[in-house]
């Protein structure tokens, strides 16, 4: 639900609730309760029932160019085979204790393969998607359809699918990877299987287009042999081409002086399930946002954490107290209910080619499908 | 659900129950039921409570070059205005009584604007949708957006929407309107709103695109600023080079070994809602169906009827006892229960150019949404 | 959706479009429209596509006491078997054709069974209930569960269920049958199965309750071992003892003047299926209704129809410009979209058990499945 | 969806897959991961993605008449009241690391009221529940209805709904309460808001039904006047005579030779939401089951994890390695994919008296939401 701005929430903290005054009997009552595996509430409640979210995790930036780097290092160190199965690198929040989570949800890694190279297969109960910022060249195999990956695609993959990737290039190749990780870890939900050490010859083609993409690719149609609602997208591939149009159709419409904006020069797309409309995976909903040259967003809280990706032009991001310039591939990520403000930068022209290009991934769906979802716009 | 091959239905019919012997005291009862106005079941069982749907509807087919023709004459003879409201011309099923219904549930016409024309605006709860098989230059304006037709195109539009048409073009144009009428008239459901007696000049425009297009019509993507479920489709026009592309891929998908078809050599898209993946209409299915050159169909049969038109090539239809040589714009109904099977024409080479292409709408939805669904393949 | 009171529904009728001038060409196009099997909307859409459901069925009443009386001597002159199936007679709308439809969707009928006799067992996709005015002694043994029925009791049975129907009792035993025959009918959508000639010994006793209300019948609780969801309810039979305590306690909480019931004095339970609080069957709705002594209902419409039976008190019913005086036994049927108001006889004294209690069934589930549904309170 | 038994699940583990050797590139490679806040998915993905759930927690038990025994201490020496809240004593999982967490979703907590003594009226977006194993005297008032608390009874309660208690007995009162908080805690989705310090004299009123049950209370009915779905049950008392008859039905049943119970001697009642026939709380599942005198139930692991409570009876609990003799109020986890096995005490006669009663609550509907749902039973 989005917040009613008449009602906002209240500030009044339970922080640091009144303590009964400290007494032989009390320290003794405390001691039995630490006998017993006992933690009261009352000393607790101040953390654990905030009045509004209050991250664990921080605002924090990290630059593609030191990824891409250090990535490239491990391209020539570390081998990918059976055991560590991807060569996979994972932002780590400076505040989650050293834990790989970009976020309390949310996992995200730049993955690196190069020429010749293979990931072997598996699949696992985490749901797993990669957006690429540059490069071509590889295609990652899904139940043995193989998917092309090139600047500006977006290829989601439900759980327990099997998978695996093959650098068909002469040149290596950098995309992110994001999953639900985290959230699967603290919800213990996390089931793995190793499937082929080696994808065949036929699966190591390179078609232009998924078979996935050729049957439910089509705007508004589905294949009438396949009639259900699926858990997650059996579309693999959202080419970039598709992205753009979509984009740049809702910039002009509000240009027309229609409606189709998130606001006024923030055009924004979901990427969605065509068999239910709803987000492509269960955990994590993915979208990319254009906001206009010298566009300011207004500033967005909502509860649950988002990873966002720049895929092109540059600006000033405002997450809660910090503030950044990014640019092409800088990856920044927005804890629950901190506060988001996007500037893009004001160009010499005022043609839309100097967009800031977003791509942004989310817990969401977790937070709609348990009804715990909340938002507010700070105007 | 689809029938269980191993369970068939029964073919033993209630058809002709044994009646109690006629005496002067069960005359008697009869005329009291009749003055107390009752019907017993035991007289009337069998046709009430059938072993499996029997039609009142019978199939049969209409010659698109006879409607054109009619349209066209009353093209110069009816006016269209406020009251009459639209020039269009629906088929009467032979068996059901003199009414305006291809089948109990289904209305289908066509309809005709001659150039210059327009047809005013209102709105009603029966949903609706216009499909091409020739020509251009008219565009129905539904809720202020102009949305072009063409050959090929397929406009669902939900109940309750505002609309009008008008043509553009210095020639007649000719499409063919599907909505629930006979469902809703034996329902009772219908509310019926007049609207404006003419359109803007904004809404004379005659975009390449409509603005639902530009907003709803890019693959898998929808915009964020309309994050829920609609009851109808938000998309109002699918386009047929979309159709096509989607018809060809399955055909050749086949031709490679994937799965994809319905049988062999028949391609199959249902026209879907992007925010549920459903059905674009509450109570109407809409699919276009494409027959490889030289291809039989499985003789298939469903509880609900069907109204199909051939969008492209020619062939032989088969519907329950009747057959009939098909081609571009002629109409026929499949009544409830009645097995169809298509064959298309064989030509002198084996290129997909030469297929049967069907444009189907059925009223499969409301079966589905009432649990009432069956359908039976006769292999 | 509930009818807003700021917009009603227009009332400029389409009523009797004007009609192109009689000509000689006219009336050559319309003979060559009726050669084709073809039928203009300019000619039809005022019965076609009214402002408003202006129903076939017209508002009546049938009194119990002749219908039992009927039934009665049907009991002894037509005897209950395999073909018939069931001593069953049916309510027929004046209106509507002298088809055994009470409305244009529902069937409702007096059944009647003789000491002793037993209704064989059969199955069908038609929706089906029955309601018990008055007597006991049936058990209905549905899938071989033996369901007790006595006054007050509601027992739905959804579509393809087997059932049988046998008298344990040394007296005749009446109740009342609701079925959506005719909307199965117009749908095309039935399917019909015979069962076992005769039920089991075992079938055959007379429990106090039906095993279905030993699992299903505890409120907020459901069995483990079945945790899905079911098109119709597996709840059999729901008892009089819990019908009445709701209507009493919605009752004093009014009193009390908390909320709960739907307009002053008017007090109403809808049955549900447990696996989904929705309704008990996919096409029919049911409820009872206490009008407490010396009130009033607020007219009240909506798209689609009901049949009401007097179950306890008397009354006065007001349907469109139809009034009747009501009592014990009485059934009545209110068209689509026509207004319904209800008072209840003022007492001698002010306690409730002078209300008038109405059983009600409605085709409403169908409306909402399919977003058809309306309704308007003249206030 | 439950394990198929025919592919079990792999058991071959990710573990500690090898790694690359060391040399002094790999360890500068290392450093310029930790610089940049980088962590590589090839040392940790054995923690991160097991074959199957390892939980982080253990199995443990409680003993009620500890926890008793020491919440009573704190009755006399902590008081209730704003800031602190509640006087909520809660388990805290040895192997959580010094968290008030049973398991690493739910919070499960002794609560613990004096004569005459009120917590006050609060509000948070966490989902709890409130299960008493013996006493009476304390009324939750939930959005100013009181609801009684009595041996037997579960009282859940959605987010969001304001509530307080007091004890209106001469004697103190203890009881379970359970929630999401640890869920929440790591989703980073609470809000929590104050209320009123004191409730009204009407509030504090002792009825012996609730409002709630009077509306909602009647098995397979509910208020015409409250149609929709609602994210919590309404019904905020679940009383134990219903959960005990259901139970004791269930176990008739299967000695009569029906099916009913989960498995043989082993009833069992899921609490749901009338309005949804789901859970009755979007995060939380609570059961209460029956193991007859002398069974044994069949070990069954589940992802996710939940809390037990003994509420009559006595036996053997083993859990994966754990095994301990427990009886009235003891408290035991079963964290995620952990076997569980129960044996009630063989009695002296083999009345059901003798049965073992368990209250349960567990996190699944979470993983049923986003279809992470698995179980399996080791026969």
């Amino acid at each position: 639900m989005t917040q009613d701005l008449a009602s906002p929430v209240s500030l009044t903290a339970v922080d640091a609730p009144d303590q009964p005054t400290p007494t032989p009997e009390l320290e003794q009552l405390y001691r039995g309760f630490e006998q017993e595996l006992l933690i009261p509430l009352w000393t607790e409640i101040g953390d654990l029932m905030p009045v509004h979210p209050r991250s664990r995790a921080v605002p924090h930036v990290w630059r593609w160019q030191n990824l891409l780097q250090l990535a490239d290092q491990a391209g020539h160190l570390v081998p990918v085979g059976r055991g560590g199965e991807r060569r996979a690198i994972a932002l780590a929040n400076p505040a989650l204790g050293g834990k790989p989570y970009a976020t309390p949800t949310l996992w995200a890694a730049i993955q690196y393969l190069m020429p010749g190279e293979n990931a072997p297969e598996h699949r696992h109960t985490q749901h797993a998607f990669r957006f690429v910022v540059e490069g071509e060249g590889v295609w990652t195999v899904v139940g043995r359809d193989p998917v092309p990956m090139r600047r500006g695609d977006f290829l989601p993959q439900a759980g327990w699918n099997w998978h695996a990737h093959h650098n068909a290039a002469d040149r290596p190749m950098a995309w992110i990877d994001g999953l639900d990780i985290p959230f699967q870890y603290n919800a213990e939900s996390q089931f793995f299987e190793f499937g082929r050490e080696a994808i065949s010859d036929e699966e190591r083609t390179t078609p232009e287009r998924s078979r996935s993409q050729r049957l439910w690719g089509h705007p508004g149609l589905r294949p009438v042999s396949a009639p259900g609602a699926t858990v997650g997208t059996p579309l693999l591939n959202y080419r970039w081409a598709d992205t753009d149009a979509a984009l740049t159709d809702q910039l002009e419409l509000e240009a027309e002086g229609h409606p189709g904006t998130v606001e006024p020069g923030h055009a924004a797309v979901r990427y969605t399930n065509p068999t239910t409309g709803g987000d492509v995976l269960p955990t994590i909903r993915a979208e990319l946002h254009r906001v206009r040259r010298g566009t300011e967003t207004a500033p967005r809280r909502e509860a649950g954490s988002s990873v966002y990706q720049v895929f092109d032009g540059s600006g000033t991001v405002t997450v809660g107290d910090s503030s950044w310039s990014v640019s092409r591939g800088d990856l920044f990520v927005v804890p629950s209910w901190q506060p988001l403000s996007v500037r893009s930068e004001a160009g010499s022209s005022d043609s839309d080619s100097g967009a800031l290009d977003l791509f942004r991934f989310s817990d969401t769906p977790i937070f709609e499908a348990l009804h715990l979802d909340r938002a507010a716009v700070d105007r």
